[in-house]
Formats: C-alpha cells, structure tokens, sequence
C-alpha cells in the first residue's frame, strides 16, 4: 500500500511541467502538449488520460452564428478547440480568393486549424463550382455540404480535381435529401471514397437511428462529426448541453476510437446562440471528462 | 446484432421524457429528475450514465468573489450545481439573524440548497461564537472553516449544542494551521465526530500529498469537499479548469463512490474571478463525464 501511495503521488508530480506549459496559453495547440514530456521516473500519463488526445475536437462556428470572427477564434481558444469550421456568417460564400486566404491566416495566426466550410448548401452548378474555389482559397481540406443528388457526379469531379473532401450533412426527419446517415451513403458509396459523410449524430437521433451503430457502420467514409445532445430522441428532440440529453455519448465516442477514426469531431452547440460560451464549454467539458475513462 | 440495434435505440428513446423535464428549466433540482422515470419497456440508464446522481455537486462561492448573490445564484442554477456554500462575500460575517434568512430564502426559492458557508477564519471566541450564529441564522448544517488549534474545544461545544457540522478546510503549504488533511484530522480525530474535513484537492496536491488517498483516509471525517484542479503538485500549482491539470480526477472521483460519500462535493473554481462560468462550466461538464463513465 505504501509503495502505491508513492507510485501515484509520483503519477500526479510527473506531470507538473507538462500540465504548466499546457496553461501557460490558450493556444489551440495545447491540448496536444498536454501529455506530450515523458518522464523516465513515473509513467507520464495519468490513469484516465490515455485516450485524451486520439480524437481530434473542433468547432462548427454555427455555434457562434450570431457572433463575431474575432470572437468566435477567441471562443475556440477558450475551449481548446483547435480545429475550425467556419459557417459562411464568418466566411461568406461571395467571398474573393484573397478573403478568403485572409480569415485563413488569421484562424493560422490564432494558433487554430481552418479544416472545413460548411454546412454549404449546393442546389446548382455554380454552387458547387463555387464551394469548392472557396474551400481551396481558404485551404479547406474538407467542405461539409449538401449537395442536390443531381448534383454528386459533379462533385466527384471536383473532388478529384481539387483533392477536397466532401462530408454530407444528414439534417434529420425534415431534410428531403439527406434525412439519415444511411440516406447519405447510399448515394455516394460507389462513388470516390473523398466522398463522405458528416454524422450530425443530434439529427441522427432525431430520425430515430442509433449514431453509435451508424458511425461503426459507414466508418469507411466518416469524413466530419458534428457533436451534440438532444432531448429527445424524436423530431421535435432539441439541442443541449452533452451529457444533459438522450444520446449515449460514451458509446459514441467508444465507437469512434474503435474505428481509429482521424479526422475532427466538431461541436456544433445551438442552444444560446446569444451567449453559447457556457454550455459549450460544459460541453466539451464532458466529452474530455468522458474520454479520459474509455 | 439487430436485436442489440433495437435495443440500443430504445434505450435512447426511453429517457427522452425525462430528459425533456430535466431541459425544461434551470431549476438545480434537474440534475436529479434526469433519470428518475423508469421506463418498463427499456432499461432506464444509458450504459453511462449509473453513478451520475450519486454525488451531490455544488458551488463553493469563492468561485464568484468578484460577482453578486444573484449572479451567483444563476451561475449555479447554469450549471446546475444545486448546493452552495456561501463566502462572507455574498452573505457578511456581520449580518444580522433576519439577513441571514432572507439570504437562506432567496437561495431556497432559486431552487437550491444553502448547505454552508467558508470558508470562515475563527481567531477569536467571538468569532466562534458569531459564526456558529450565522450558519443556524441562515440554516446551513455546515461550516467550512479554519478555527484556530486553541478554540477547538469551544467548536466541540458548539458543534454538540447547535448540531452543525464543522469541516476543515486545508490550505496548503502556506497554511501554518492545517497545512494538509492529515495535519487537521489529527486535531480532531478524538473530538465529536461532526468536526471533520474539507479537503480542497488542490491544496492537498500543492502540499505534496494525494488526495484520492487523504479522501480514502479520512473518509470518516469527510463533511465536505472542494474540487479542482491544479497546474503542479508543489506549493507554486495555480487552479485551473478539471482535467487540465495533474489532479487525477477520475481516481478522486472513484474513491468518493468506493466510501460512498453523501456530503456535497462542491467546485471552487479559482481562475477568471472577473468571468468564472465558462471554467467553472468546463470543470462541471468534466466531471459529470468522468462519472458517467467511472
């Protein structure tokens, strides 16, 4: 017992300096740095945080729709939020090349990552040309879109030719196009794996399909994740706070380790859009609470 | 494999009416209702979510020093943190017995419990005297507080006269009176057993010591708790939000489940006195994830 005592009191000690220069920022990279200075006295990890930094947590700025740029990257840096997807309030779709290339060295500058556009609504051709010139200008590996199903043999092109991945949004049991996940797939799982899915798993749940069975099941092209909670997993289920709702979290988030699954999962927290920073931050709160114990 | 679709899903699906009670306001009660329908036709608890009501989180108000009684309240009532401790801040050492039940009223009517105050410094007889005044006044069953070595038989007295709990509260390296739980339960291991323990986790790790051991320790003296995180276990640590410093919280939170405590376990969250709710709201949301999955 005495022996133990001191293993774990080294544990925590073994940490210190790690865990100090973690603080000393809010830059978007220390979440990473966290657990990054091994110490051959102790392990370096504590118990809980093996998994901490497997998946890679961002922003979907329709969060912060009714606030500003600035803002919004201040609100990423506060929540250690390192990867961003800007909804077109902050980088409108008429947007020039050189403006686009501007809002993307300032997220650079903020320490944060501009991975993806959207949701991008893409009815008409030119809406696709367009989405795609205004990811590439701004450095976007990845356009969430929704794209007309007329529409997808042009966007297969333009993914190939632009090397950007499109992640389809699934909006729930009022969307005419994509209401489910699995509706998503089927239309694009014979066409280029750069075509994929964005698992909202809130409207998901709202469609009455189970996330944690879809993101296991289309893992293959699980391209972007929104993360979120519902009060009910029904059509009229409202967002909240994670953890407060309907959705297994912990089984989700088990499932997306186990698929060894790298690119973002983004919080897309609706509620209190005048003030979203609190039940944001509860949010991803919980989500780190709940993976440092899977 | 269908069948355990199925099954999933109607677990999601059965607690959407409690979920919707526990979205419907803010009241500090809804963290309890969140899993109290059972539903006969599916197990009523997600697969995380067994231990999240069994212990009672709340707010030490040194968290919003800087803030009122009423902001206060609804940084609890936001972060649905039921029970409060008051700091002289929000409720003066020298108010009078009627302003100590119209505060008590005001918290009660706020849907919250006004379990204690502290931490409170006693140097003096009169200041015993007073404090145990103000606490029966405002009907706390707990001080928090810091009596001087000579005063603990006149706490003794008081403890069995007015049946409120005292806990003392550790404060570190710095703290020539109880720099650590160990040094506090040895002056009152063989008094009433209503004088016990406050042990602040950040203090104890700043001290050196492990607070997942004191708390398994001294779990016979455990009245109160304040949860938190620091940067480094060495007396230079600074509180930040939980699970970015070296605290291993999920272990501290198993060893208050393994010894079954039922006192509160409330946040003090040092950081951003100007602007504590988004920390403090990290903090809530970690832990509850941490013990929905522990």
């Amino acid at each position: 017992m005495k022996s133990q005592n001191r293993r774990q009191f080294l544990k925590i000690s073994g940490l210190s300096v790690a865990a100090a220069i973690a603080t000393a920022g809010c830059s978007g990279a220390a979440n990473q740095s966290q657990n990054s200075a091994p110490n051959p006295d102790s392990p370096p990890i504590p118990s809980g945080k093996k998994n901490i930094n497997r998946l890679k947590f961002g922003l979907a700025s329709y969060t912060t729709r009714k606030l500003s740029l600035d803002q919004t990257i201040k609100i990423a840096q506060r929540t250690r939020l390192k990867y961003l997807a800007l909804k077109d309030f902050h980088l409108p779709m008429d947007s020039s090349a050189e403006q686009c290339a501007a809002v993307a060295q300032k997220v650079k500058d903020a320490g944060l990552v501009l991975y993806g556009g959207g949701v991008i609504y893409m009815k008409t051709q030119a809406e696709v040309n367009r989405a795609f010139d205004y990811a590439q200008a701004a450095g976007m590996d990845t356009i969430i879109g929704v794209p007309g199903h007329d529409l997808l043999g042009l966007v297969e092109q333009k993914v190939k030719k632009y090397n950007i991945k499109v992640a389809i949004h699934n909006h729930g049991p009022g969307d005419k196009l994509y209401p489910t996940p699995a509706s998503a797939y089927e239309k694009i799982k014979h066409l280029d794996s750069r075509l994929g899915l964005c698992i909202d798993i809130g409207h998901t749940a709202r469609a009455g399909q189970n996330p944690v069975e879809d993101a296991l099941k289309f893992a293959d092209r699980l391209h972007d994740v929104h993360i979120k909670d519902v009060t009910a997993a029904a059509p009229n289920g409202q967002t909240l706070e994670l953890g407060r709702g309907v959705i297994d979290i912990p089984q989700f988030l088990r499932a997306l380790l186990k698929i060894n699954y790298s690119n973002r999962v983004s919080f897309e927290y609706e509620k209190d859009a005048d003030e979203p920073l609190p039940g944001l931050a509860e949010s991803v709160g919980y989500a780190r609470g709940v993976l440092t114990v899977i």
